[in-house]
């Protein structure tokens, strides 16, 4: 079936299980898949804006409502909806961060993180890990003591992911943040792998920003996100235009130039607030989870050779996987190459990982019923079995 | 009907003909809306992403194809999509405008065209409009030249739009950017109101940018539009990554920092290519358009006391008109006030007009067939009969 020239209708999650490490959490709810069709069209919500004239003052639909909400539920101040959590990381990197200035983030942050930085002029310094793979307040603070030295001054800011995208270990965000802000540095919380997927509580956290991602852990459209900050902060973050025109003089109200004015207009913005509720539910039950990852993560670890390399027992859902010594060594031999893998896979209604890869790999168990989680487990133990490969006594 | 909490499903355009200035050319193709349903989840266009990793890369869906096809259309060399046409105008300001630097841009310019140069740390100069509203080369040159006795240097950056969204009247770009030229000032040509709508030909035209939005004249979802660039700017805006981590050395291919990576990773983008087709036909049928929109400015003129603000006859669809002699002489007496018209044109089955205003208002009439231009005509007439209001012999 094609919906428009040359574009095949996508039928991934509809036919699979799909364990792709980043669009677990983004799969649309039934509410979600009806607002984008109800709000497709550009504009459309602006057909009840009236003065001040701002996205977030609409209230039919109820965007007003919706950004007071999602404050609440992250325990922040002010939120503000942005084109994907990158845009969140630069419109804070662009408050904060002058050219030549020093800005920590760590060792497994997420390339949009130093794209923010990047554009800003900003340098790099990133935390390194444990040999756990972790994020630490020690190595924080030895880390903002070197930028001290090197650069006469503390870092303008900091990007401090809670849940990593290289292993989805959990770091401590919350003794991080006491020591950058023992140095007075504003701390960013990247939860594009926990907002929407687990609670969040900004200010038990001691954050200054929570960055959330509506299209991979929102079940919303991409691209979508949230941005929320405390009332200090907003008024850093979200200040409000004082530009002028030197001809007409005209001014434009109350619009923030960070945001660049409106957001998300659409279809993105109400497939975000339907797939709200569900998501406020969800991260309840963030537990029901962490039994199902365990379940195919018992299974895998079974085949002889195979190991975790994300902590565990596991905190997340997203889990690195190393099967260079199980997997992997059918390879070689095998007509397929390493495609065998992924292929067999295919072929039990597994889908999500990349062709090929036979060595270190992600995957992601989010939002399987256990009945999935189940049949995820033997898919592995059967393709290890299908091909010799030995399990553990 | 609901499509989640407290959200009612939107059907303007099912149950209206929906004349608001900014929605018209922003309604979905049926191509789209299926496209919106098939890609929904969240990193949906993300499942046969292979390295570089980028997603003007991926050929399943066809988005490279779509790229290369947008710039050919436009005429220019290289395209990429942008979450609406201000990250467009953001991502050009940021690359050339520098802390203090003047920036040239029109007394009609967006907003988000300020909101860029303010974000930039820029200093907004607008070029003075005529009598007629429409900027001139000549103005163009004047303020150049007022610009550096001012600065001591000409302007890093010009916006023009191509339509403005004041009165929707077309300004002679191609003669405005050669005096730009002139001085060595790169053109941005802001096709908000143009590009989806009516042919535009970047190199013809002699600008060094051409920015398009989805959600207002593509028939996409919200946020969405294109940047297309001269291969000579393309180096320039679209340079790649070269920030590298300090302690890991990570680098981060050939992400582009401007666009903070991928852009559109879902709905918007399959949305904007599945219209792409149909969008790409309409423009070669804008003169239709044109003249549905002279049946309605007849019948409005044919109101005594009313007058065109925008240029006329009209070259764009987008309309401004001054009834403050006409419907408005009603409003005071009327019980509903001024909200009788919009009430009025309601009943008739025409929305998109703000509520309560009847002295200066805007309208557009794209996308109406010419059976449902009639019918506007025929409703105006006849809100002005109903109210006593005269017609000129």
């Amino acid at each position: 079936m094609r919906c428009g020239n040359g574009i095949e209708a996508r039928q991934v999650d509809e036919l699979f299980i799909n364990i792709d490490p980043i669009q677990a959490g983004g799969r649309l709810t039934a509410d979600a898949m009806k607002a984008v069709i109800a709000y497709g069209d550009g504009y459309s919500v602006c057909d009840n804006c009236r003065k001040p004239n701002r996205l977030d003052y609409i209230s039919k639909p109820p965007i007003a409502e919706f950004h007071k909400d999602v404050a609440a539920w992250l325990n922040m101040d002010t939120v503000r909806t942005v084109p994907g959590a990158r845009r969140g990381f630069q419109a804070v990197a662009h408050t904060y961060v002058h050219k030549g200035d020093p800005v920590l983030l760590t060792s497994l942050s997420h390339y949009t993180e130093f794209l923010a930085i990047e554009e800003t002029g900003g340098i790099a310094r990133e935390i390194p890990v444990d040999a756990d793979h972790k994020v630490t307040p020690e190595a924080t603070a030895t880390k903002i003591e070197e930028v001290k030295r090197e650069f006469g001054r503390v870092p303008a800011l900091a990007f401090i992911d809670h849940v990593d995208y290289q292993y989805g270990n959990m770091h401590d965000v919350k003794a991080i943040a006491k020591v950058a802000h023992g140095y007075d540095i504003p701390v960013l919380y990247n939860g594009a792998y926990t907002v929407g997927i687990l609670p969040v509580d900004g200010k038990d956290l001691g954050v200054d920003f929570v960055v959330g991602s509506g299209h991979k852990s929102m079940a919303a459209p991409a691209p979508s996100g949230v941005l929320a900050v405390t009332a200090e902060r907003a008024a850093e973050v979200f200040r409000t235009t004082t530009i002028v025109g030197d001809v007409t003089n005209r001014k434009f109200g109350i619009k923030e130039p960070e945001m660049m004015g409106c957001t998300l207009m659409g279809a993105t913005l109400v497939g975000l607030m339907a797939s709200f509720p569900h998501v406020k539910e969800r991260v309840k039950h963030f537990d029901r989870e962490l039994e199902n990852n365990a379940i195919v993560m018992d299974a895998l670890l079974a085949i002889e050779g195979t190991t975790c390399l994300s902590e565990y027992p596991r905190k997340h859902t997203m889990t690195r996987v190393d099967t260079t010594a199980s997997f992997d060594t059918i390879a070689e031999a095998h007509r397929k190459r390493g495609f065998y893998f992924s292929s067999a896979l295919g072929e039990k209604g597994i889908t999500g990982l990349i062709p090929g890869a036979t060595k270190i790999w992600k995957f992601n168990t989010y939002g399987t019923t256990k009945k999935q989680a189940m049949h995820l487990a033997d898919a592995f133990i059967a393709v290890a079995c299908e091909n010799g490969l030995p399990l553990k006594k």
